[in-house]
């Protein structure tokens, strides 16, 4: 009895096979083969953050409540209920630096992981280059590739001792030139918590003009910035409306994860299209969910200024500490609740250290190829854990770590 | 300036643009056309249920309070909640007549609608073609023509008096024959109510394991069956554990599409491939109310039960009422809350149809050329309405019929 299942070609293509002369095996296949390391005891996941330790804030649930027990429409437009889009886009505007039409350039998604994916797909054709920072998101390279682009890996330059990240312009402007139409990276970017200056964006915006490439750019944690650092949006920059999509959502700093919300804000005949393709993918962001938006950016000001205050007491004892034990080395977050330590001095790939750091220690971190081809040799780990959690972790980490060293 | 954005053939393709030549347009701009027709006062949208008069079980929202306030997760894997999983594994089983695995034979989504897609997606090859019951759900075409499939349409016969509803089983056996790779259709049927008896669910999968093709059941009205009739499950039958997807969810039956839950039963292969493409497309179901479908399929058979009561002493009425009129005919539906009526005595087409409801009656219709070329002379309305609204609705819908006659 035959069964004619094969995986389609953009199924595949999700694997990442391309890295297997580094990596001797697709991705997909190392993150599989890492899923099957056992520990003994209970594993602590540093991928994420702790939501217990740091939940949403006290509103969310109330308001949730309220749409659910008949304050809220159950079928909203599929770009999102209109009020919702009235308030959001107000408080937008605000955070952007530019004025958001409710009704064209805003859209609802189910997290901001759906409006990437979508963002990606109204604007990437069959076999368009896309210029890609490296390292990024674990996602973007695999979405690129289901949609059947290429990618051009743009150097990330996060790791020079007291200079500004950047991304690599000539990189950038190497990329335009061999025709890539598409500009993606997170800012603050993730995995390395690094946070792109003034200069730097405006540097992309330039080239992007020049070029005539749509950048999108993933702003899901440009609130969770440390130090007092600006923050600069790309959108706001000259001849940014008509060609920049800005990805936002409440995921992270706000710890509303679970509701699964994300924003995109872009050109008319983008959102357009995100729309369409929304509507026939998973139809719209959870109605009830979408109302607590509305106090989002908004009512939440006191809230992230303590949150901030909380992960950047424990940014700093995970840098000190890490850098402390001399078996990797970390260049402080910027931003993000990520830090990417570098661990060359373990003489180790990176897939054996996050085997080890899961079967000895019982952690579960992202090993760095997941990244891209210039995570190599690095690991991620999530800082914003409960205290003592953590400080036991961290015991465990580097005491796994000396142990694959010798 | 220039900005080089323009729409991905596979974008583009959503608007299925190749039924221009019946309709004049685009489907997606007839939509649009639609959309911008005014009203005067306050519309009804009988595109969906009322869930302000037919709401979801007094459990749901205590159930999602309770896993928002700490007692779920908010990262969950990507196929769902791992404790979830078991108990709808479960339910499911005895739903459907089959063991299913909670660990490699189920997947948890954001609504049955990305069940649809991620099934879609994972077994649907940029060329393929696809056997579609017309008409169907209005998104299937659209999804088959994003991933770069053809449709091949197989009638649903389902207006024949005092016969039962069935595919056109010669016309499936020539799709498939013509090399048609998976074959798609909704059981209990929308748009038109119509619900596949045992005969010939047995057929079809006769007909899938000959030729070796892989069926998508979308079942998402399975509970939702007047009359005390039986209903088939086509996983059920011999040979088609290996080759059948089959799509639930909680949102109709049991008004729970505000919080964006479905589930996919499939093969091993199939639920692996979904669950990469749901990791990079929106995730997992929003995570707090993937804990509501614990009790789903389990504790909710009273409030089941009364409401297909309801429902069905609202269809009865409905049939009797449009068929009285001598406007137009509909066949009582078997299953859903939907009918289909036969406007043809009206003289005009259903996008005339649908803008003299919209802009005459205040009423939001689905013109019938969204659900596949058959559709056509029929429109779409959803009786599960407040009772005495749905009576004012129904005047004044047959007054507009009226006057478009004349």
């Amino acid at each position: 009895m035959r069964v004619r299942s094969r995986t389609p070609a953009r199924i595949a293509n999700l694997a990442l096979g391309e890295r297997a002369s580094s990596l001797g095996m697709s991705v997909r296949d190392a993150e599989r083969e890492l899923d099957q390391v056992s520990y003994a005891g209970q594993l602590m996941d540093l991928t994420y953050a702790d939501t217990h330790r740091f939940p949403a804030p006290s509103w969310v649930l109330p308001d949730f409540s309220a749409a659910a027990s008949g304050g809220g429409m159950t079928y909203t437009p599929y770009r999102g209920d209109r009020t919702v889009r009235s308030a959001v886009a107000e408080s937008v505007s605000a955070f952007l630096g530019v004025e958001v039409d409710p009704d064209t350039e805003l859209i609802l998604t189910p997290g901001s992981q759906a409006a990437l994916f979508l963002g990606l797909s109204a604007v990437v054709e069959e076999g368009d280059l896309v210029a890609l920072a490296d390292p990024d998101y674990i996602s973007d390279e695999r979405i690129i590739r289901f949609l059947g682009g290429r990618v051009d890996h743009v150097p990330l330059i996060w790791d020079m001792p007291d200079r500004e990240p950047r991304l690599d312009l000539d990189g950038l402007e190497s990329a335009l030139k061999a025709g890539a139409s598409t500009i993606l990276f997170s800012n603050p970017n993730n995995p390395t918590g690094a946070v792109l200056g003034r200069t730097t964006i405006r540097e992309i915006a330039r080239l992007a003009a020049e070029h005539d490439a749509i950048v999108i750019v993933d702003e899901l944690y440009s609130r969770l910035v440390y130090d007092g650092r600006a923050f600069s949006h790309l959108i706001a920059e000259d001849g940014m409306r008509e060609r920049c999509i800005t990805l936002l959502g409440p995921s992270k700093t706000e710890s509303m994860s679970g509701y699964r919300l994300g924003a995109a804000v872009g050109p008319r005949d983008v959102i357009d299209r995100m729309e369409d393709l929304q509507g026939v993918s998973v139809l719209r962001a959870p109605a009830y969910a979408q109302h607590v938006l509305t106090r989002w950016l908004s009512d939440d000001h006191d809230f992230v200024t303590h949150r901030i205050a909380e992960y950047q007491k424990l940014r700093d004892h995970t840098a000190e500490t890490l850098n402390a034990s001399g078996l990797v080395s970390v260049v402080p977050a910027q931003g993000t609740a990520y830090m990417f330590p570098d661990a060359s001095a373990i003489g180790a790939d990176t897939q054996t250290i996050a085997k080890a750091l899961k079967h000895d220690a019982g952690l579960v971190v992202n090993p760095g190829y997941q990244f891209g081809p210039r995570g190599d040799r690095h690991f991620r780990i999530c800082f914003a854990q409960e205290e003592r959690a953590w400080d036991a972790a961290m015991d465990r980490m580097l005491s796994t770590l000396r142990g694959l060293q010798r």
